[in-house]
């Protein structure tokens, strides 16, 4: 089987972290990138894969980068300010690795902005810092310092990544189906559409229905992609973009105090945070409020300003269903109040069926709610590539299209998903998302109960985010 | 095989309902109660065991009971005034039931207080009024009519019913290990050495840890016993006993205004109220609040009065790890808002491991905490007995034990498992029971957290209901 080349790494390609992500996405580089021979090398602590590494002909440099060993190992990978780093490791720190690619005239890629060890848990700091408000900030503030500057993408995989770009077709298709005319092309065109169309927020819908045949092993955790990545992110605060419509706080909701004030945080764990959502595999569904980078990206992007005074936001967050195993995993860790020693990210050999369906549930249109997504079996899955679940495909083919368009746009600075040609980007990725759907239905959050019980809910509009928390 | 022959039934024996209970109560009935041939009638819709109950000479009327027949039937079954019903029936009105026996002159047990359909699901009630603490004043008013009737046991299984038992033996070890003289006779001396004991608060303590290597298929609730049993009780609002040492009522508590007010409710469905608990097994875990009659009848019968004044009650409540499965089906009914319209009950046969620790978990004593009860797995129980799993035979043993108490106290009237005699009742049970265990621990509710959010915390006194929930 032939495969189309889309671009060419000039230089190193140098990939930190190998792991599910890592993986999984080695394939599809070596289908769809070409580079030098011998220019491909994995910055890896774990020796575990060195096998499937050699028998691809892909260097193993044994190492786990530390704040004091990381600018030594970059210096000496990159000798002549030319190069690509994918970062899709945990415990390193991306700004760093974003400031130093700059230094090295280097491009760079990551899907989230992950700090050193110390920051998620254990951490000193209180909780309105430790939220990803202030690290996306600070990206940001770097991007006005880099202008110009080889391009470095921050956060780019399935979510935060392929979200924004699904987001973008589904407003086209809102568009369309509802026949409002629409040719978007700057930030501002695309946030003045979002508005016309009157969506009022955006769900980050996904569920995941991958199972095996193991039932979840008590003291376990077990998860389809990273356990590490899910544990972070989940037990930072809650945290989402924050609409102009939505009429008051959440119990326990904060505003930020600093920065263009486009999210609020919430004081409780993401995976204990449950709002009601929807997926086109089950219908309603809870989701958790787990933070992300796109909570933040998309409220920010599409914020309709005048003067200094927001318009219209979207309110946008995460509403993550995990697989089953994942789901008890998180009833046993905050039951116990403490995490599991043991951790097991589930193998395509391992699942015997099911799938993740990923996209974008936009509502309080004039359709209601649409959902628009990729939709992927675990059998699809193996016939795509190796070395990965369907979960992994939705992000490593997501990396696949953001290494193409960094090669592309090698001088664009700092960018996130939303700021990329989410034509391009999708044209690399859909021939690894399965089915891309769309689904318009009548559900809304206060459709559905089990007899009645107290809830602040306001029947006035549906679409408030108090109808959607579970409190 | 020979088993001893605990007790014989005088007259007709007829059960109410073959379900997961029903069936697994079968052998331990055949065993250990005599009957004669020919007059044990099994009522029962379904004709899915009619095999089963033909293969043991058990005679089956096929008919649901409803309010127009349930008078004629049970007076067609006992024409002589004697014989004993036991009812293992779900949507068969338990009150009504009771009444009718004392006027055929009929023993009676149950294993929950039941009403007709209507009561659960869809009802015009208030949330105050679908709690289980009207249903039991209403059964305790009854009792003080019928005094010395015949003997009517209410709300005997597993819990309620054998864990009241179980409390009893669990005062007595803790009076014993912590030196302190205990021979209780009266509800009031059990009363007064709770309270010297320094007894704050009772979980009924269960982790099911049951698993099939079928993955819980969507769309179908999936439990160890009764499906509806679980859904009807758990979808009432939370209940507990309400310790005198409590501080305040939890968010959305309510106390009720009539009756002795030993109870509060939550508006929360139970099976949505979580708790911080422990069991052996696992250590710290969830339990659901799910409301049940020990709920009520402990604090009840553990209050110490002066005058009118209660000067000590604990805090009592079930705190509920059900089946994996269980935990599964409830996030998607929760998620969904719906109930799934398939049900699935798993079976001895399809279990491949786990068992169920059900005991009672004493805490805010001189030594902390103590769990006590009884440790079944699966395997053993499939060598016990057949048509039942691990969680079927705790119910079904207390059953047998409850047959031989009313028939060796036929004049009793209504009585509840604490009013009966534990060391008896236990000692025909515990066969039945695996391993009996004691296993104190020096967790508290505010030992453990991961990262720290916003919480309700009371430092000075681990024990407030306060720092068990979750709010
Ligand atoms: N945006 C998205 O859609 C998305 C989706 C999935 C994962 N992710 C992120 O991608 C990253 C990788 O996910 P995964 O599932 O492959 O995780 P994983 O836990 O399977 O792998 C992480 C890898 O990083 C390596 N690593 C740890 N410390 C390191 C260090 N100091 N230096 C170099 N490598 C180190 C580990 O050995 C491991 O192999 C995570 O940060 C995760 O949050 C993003
Ligand atoms: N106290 C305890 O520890 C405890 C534990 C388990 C179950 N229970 C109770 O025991 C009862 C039975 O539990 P299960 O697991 O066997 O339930 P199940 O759902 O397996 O069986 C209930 C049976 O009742 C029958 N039934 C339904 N309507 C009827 C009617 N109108 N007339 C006669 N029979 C009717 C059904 O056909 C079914 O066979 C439930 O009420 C449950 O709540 C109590």
């Amino acid at each position: 089987m032939s495969y189309i080349q889309h671009a060419r790494v000039d230089g190193p390609l140098v990939m930190i972290g190998f792991g599910s992500i890592g993986r999984g996405t080695l394939p599809l580089i070596l289908r769809h990138i070409g580079f030098e021979p011998g220019q491909f090398t994995v910055i890896e602590p774990s020796g575990g894969y060195a096998g499937l590494m050699a028998e691809h002909g892909v260097k193993h440099l044994q190492r786990a980068l530390t704040p004091d060993n990381l600018r030594e190992t970059l210096v000496g990978l990159f000798p002549d300010g030319k190069g690509l780093i994918v970062n899709l490791s945990v415990d390193v720190d991306s700004i760093e690795v974003m400031e130093l690619a700059q230094e090295l005239n280097v491009l760079y890629l990551d899907t989230v902005v992950e700090p050193w060890p110390g920051f998620y848990f254990g951490s000193p700091l209180p909780n309105a810092e430790r939220t990803n408000y202030p690290l996306r900030e600070k990206v940001r503030e770097l991007g006005r310092k880099y202008q110009g500057g080889p391009t470095s993408i921050s956060c780019c995989g399935a979510n935060p990544g392929m979200v924004s770009w699904l987001l973008k077709e589904a407003l086209l298709e809102l568009a369309k189906d509802t026949g409002i005319a629409a040719a978007p092309k700057s930030r501002e065109d695309w946030a003045d559409l979002s508005m016309r169309l009157g969506v009022k927020g955006v769900h980050i819908a996904e569920r995941d229905t991958q199972v095996s045949a193991r039932p979840k092993p008590a003291g376990v955790f077990v998860n389809s992609w990273s356990v590490d990545g899910l544990l972070s992110e989940g037990y930072q605060p809650a945290e989402l973009g924050w609409g102009t419509h939505e009429k008051k706080l959440p119990p326990l909701g904060h505003r930020f105090d600093f920065g263009a004030g486009y999210a609020i945080w919430i004081d409780k764990p993401g995976v204990d945070t449950r709002v009601r959502s929807w997926c086109p595999d089950v219908g309603p569904q809870f989701g958790l409020v787990v933070t992300h980078n796109e909570s933040l990206s998309i409220p920010d992007y599409y914020t309709v300003w005048q003067g200094d005074q927001a318009v219209y936001r979207p309110t946008c967050h995460y509403a993550y269903h995990p697989c089953n195993d994942a789901v008890l995993s998180l009833y046993e860790a905050n039951g116990a109040g403490v995490l599991q020693a043991e951790k097991h990210i589930l193998t395509e050999a391992e699942i015997t069926g099911g799938g993740d369906d990923l996209g974008v549930f936009l509502y309080g249109h004039a359709k209601g709610a649409m959902w628009y997504g990729s939709r992927l079996t675990i059998e699809e899955t193996r016939a795509l590539a190796p070395y990965q679940n369907a979960t992994g495909m939705q992000v490593t083919s997501a990396v696949l299209a953001a290494m193409v368009w960094a090669i592309e746009n090698p001088t664009a600075g700092f960018v996130e998903a939303d700021e990329m040609d989410h034509t391009r980007c999708l044209f690399v990725q859909r021939p690894y998302l399965g089915r891309v759907e769309k689904h318009y239905t009548d559900w809304t959050p206060l459709k559905n109960r089990i007899n009645r019980f107290a809830e602040d809910r306001d029947d006035e509009d549906p679409w408030q985010f108090t109808n959607f928390l579970v409190a």
